[in-house]
């Protein structure tokens, strides 16, 4: 277990593969390293002696100082020798971001690179990498084309790196952090149950995201799900659900995946919660890592608009919440400052007009109601008299304990604020039906903890 | 019918209640109206000799050339003289913005209002205005704050200016054209029917959307667009579902909202493509709009990243899609030039390091497959090799004649292409399941005209 640390906070690590050329893996992971790692980093190429401005070496053996960490990128025939090399050398973790293995077939190939994992902990092949947002990237993928997200609580463990990476990249586009992500491939040593072990105990981690194609360990996932779900949400997702896509699979990872029945069935006796497409995965990760739980299905919707309230309200109900009006001294403290025509039952319309002010006063008064168990917030910051002051009465919202969401749709002027709010660990949806679903998967994780 | 036209195509028109004010209501109106539109504007204001630079007037009598539109924006109590004076000055058509009537209980008002369209034609009250993108912006909402789509083929008819609003500020930012925008508000005179039958008959407007709320004109809905439907697909949205949704409608519009299975059964009457999210109603615009029609259900998934080939073939196969194997002539075609690593079969997989030459030609192979009705591209554009003249590969897809969608998932990098794509008339989706889901209503439209 604890040696799982070595990928996430190694001393040195070598870059097997390390490129001149830009444009090339082995060119991105030293650049990428090297733009985020502090300690020392040794390029392995035997034909220059600089890239990137670091000294390059031809092999390992001239290293006279200790690595702990190896970064493998090279044609699959010679990965066997150089993790080798690293086992004589003492390292204790690679990362072999190298394809052509068993997802193409080449299971003897496989076979042989396993056998070395007595010696050697193994992230991959046939991986894209891993990343702790403030200390080390080793992805392959270019910084520019693909952002990185900032140093958050959501960690990521996902057998598909392209569905992985792109995840965080829309991330760090959302606002929302992450605190670790790895790509395990075709896990042929380190796999799902050892990290969501690692992640279940990781402080920076306040909810894990596994995104699945197959497992050869159902009862171990069971197991150590519902070891950690108590304290820490799991939301997964389940790729290869019908036959034809379960085939894609195959001819994908190599490996085999289970029916939808069986995981969805294994997911609900482990208390993981099922993101059901993609769009849910980060949608679920964002409220389940940033708000405290829901006490009770009974939610007040809060609107400048009053359509999005209506949608929201629609949604909600058929989600099986309790939209049912407020307690009468909340609707009395609503009646003392909005206009007639707002509407004063749940939903809560406080009209187009609506100031900071209006706002302000109705959360409060919203949020005292003990009935009310969280508050989804529609706010319309297009319209003429909302201003930026809003965000900090969004964020001050949060000192009353119950959980707050917000919903605001539109283009760049919203989506710039609604960054903003997600780095003040709001979750923001742009549709009322994307919050609510949101608010559902809250309510399944209380449900959960409570048996 | 023809005098609807006096909305989109006026040559004179009078901003009753412009203001001095930035962040007033009937100054953004003036803004917005000076910034679109080449007529003559005669803003109307007792107070003041200049707005904005345009020469002011105290009232409509002073002004002696010819108007025909007037948008008024002043206090409810004012409205109806208002209305009179233009209809003695023969103005054929208001866009009353001013809220305060029927959705606040005032329907006494809003009668004595009613009655003043046997002269004149009315949009409103308590709607946001219209909007010809290159023509004419009546909308009460600043241009930064919301920005405006360019002129494109889609048709918005909403009956909630704040969810109508939000779309189109979304559709601006995803690259999405708007043919023109509507926002009924009240609906006391001009209504869903009259401008479905506009729109309908609109050159500039391929493709319809209706968010409604409620509507009194049920048969007249169905019988309309039955006429549309098969030239010009429908879209709507029905919001107040619920009965706690229903009556939240009540309290917003003061209009009553059916059940909903009485409008699903309508809209499926109709030939009407039901959105059932507001996600839904863009993305399926997007799609309507730009591509031909599905001539069955078989497609195609094309992908760099294998897990996303996974997820969408999962999704089609749920959907009522068949992605069974290529013809032996696809795959025999893609077997010259695909690495042996890559997948030949339906999702076929090039994995990610697909370069646009492997794009260019698997996307001929397949599309000359005569059984492959439509394709889903899925193109991590992040990855090493995927360079930017794969954006021309795909723009040029389209010759083939067959429905092509994208699916890119990602940040900053990957949504400037996405724009670009939007652009070129390629709908492109965030995720494998938005993308099938569009698809699908392609599909649907396809039965409907069918029949």
């Amino acid at each position: 277990m604890a040696n799982l640390d070595v990928f996430f906070n190694p001393k040195a690590i070598a870059v097997i593969g390390a490129s001149r050329t830009p444009g090339k893996v082995g060119h991105a992971i030293l650049e990428n390293v090297k733009s985020t790692f502090r300690g020392k980093i040794y390029p392995i190429n035997p034909n220059t002696n600089e890239i990137l401005g670091l000294e390059c070496f031809s092999s390992l053996k001239e290293i006279k100082e200790p690595i702990d960490l190896a970064i493998i990128a090279i044609p699959a025939d010679l990965v066997k020798g150089a993790v080798e090399d690293c086992i004589k050398r003492k390292i204790k973790g690679v990362i072999i971001i190298s394809a052509g293995f068993s997802e193409i077939g080449e299971k003897e190939k496989e076979l042989a690179l396993k056998k070395l994992s007595k010696n050697i902990r193994m992230i991959g092949p046939n991986c894209i990498g891993t990343l702790s947002p403030s200390k080390l990237d080793t992805m392959f993928i270019d910084r520019k084309k693909l952002k990185r997200p900032s140093e958050g609580s959501i960690g990521f463990i996902t057998q598909s790196g392209a569905v992985g990476a792109c995840l965080i990249d829309l991330a760090s586009y959302e606002g929302v952090g992450v605190s670790k992500f790895i790509s395990i491939g075709n896990k042929i040593d380190v796999d799902e149950i050892e990290l969501l072990e690692y992640l279940g105990k990781d402080v920076e981690t306040r909810c894990i995201v596994l995104y699945l194609e197959s497992t050869e360990k159902g009862a171990e996932l069971i197991n150590i799900s519902k070891k950690i779900v108590p304290n820490k949400p799991i939301i997964a997702f389940k790729s290869g659900k019908t036959e034809k896509g379960s085939k894609a699979v195959a001819s994908h990872t190599g490996a085999l995946a289970g029916t939808e029945e069986v995981f969805s069935a294994a997911f609900k006796q482990s208390g993981i919660i099922e993101a059901e497409t993609t769009e849910d995965i980060l949608d679920y990760a964002k409220i389940l890592s940033t708000q405290p739980g829901l006490k009770s299905n009974k939610i007040a919707i809060l609107t400048n608009g009053g359509g999005f309230g209506v949608i929201a309200t629609d949604y909600a109900i058929k989600s099986g919440f309790d939209v049912s009006n407020l307690s009468k001294d909340a609707e009395n403290a609503l009646k003392k400052f909005l206009p007639k025509y707002a509407s004063y039952n749940n939903p809560v319309d406080l009209t187009g007009d609506a100031t900071t002010e209006r706002y302000e006063k109705s959360i409060n008064a919203i949020l005292k109601d003990k009935e009310v168990s969280g508050l989804v917030i529609i706010t319309l910051m297009q319209l003429p008299t909302v201003d930026d002051e809003l965000l900090d009465v969004l964020r001050d919202a949060k000192m009353h304990g119950k959980p707050i969401i917000i919903c605001a749709m539109g283009g760049a002027y919203t989506q710039e604020r609604t960054k903003k709010l997600e780095k003040l660990g709001l979750p923001v949806y742009s549709t009322p039906e994307r919050a609510i679903r949101a608010m559902k998967a809250l309510l399944d994780y209380g449900k959960i903890t409570k048996k």
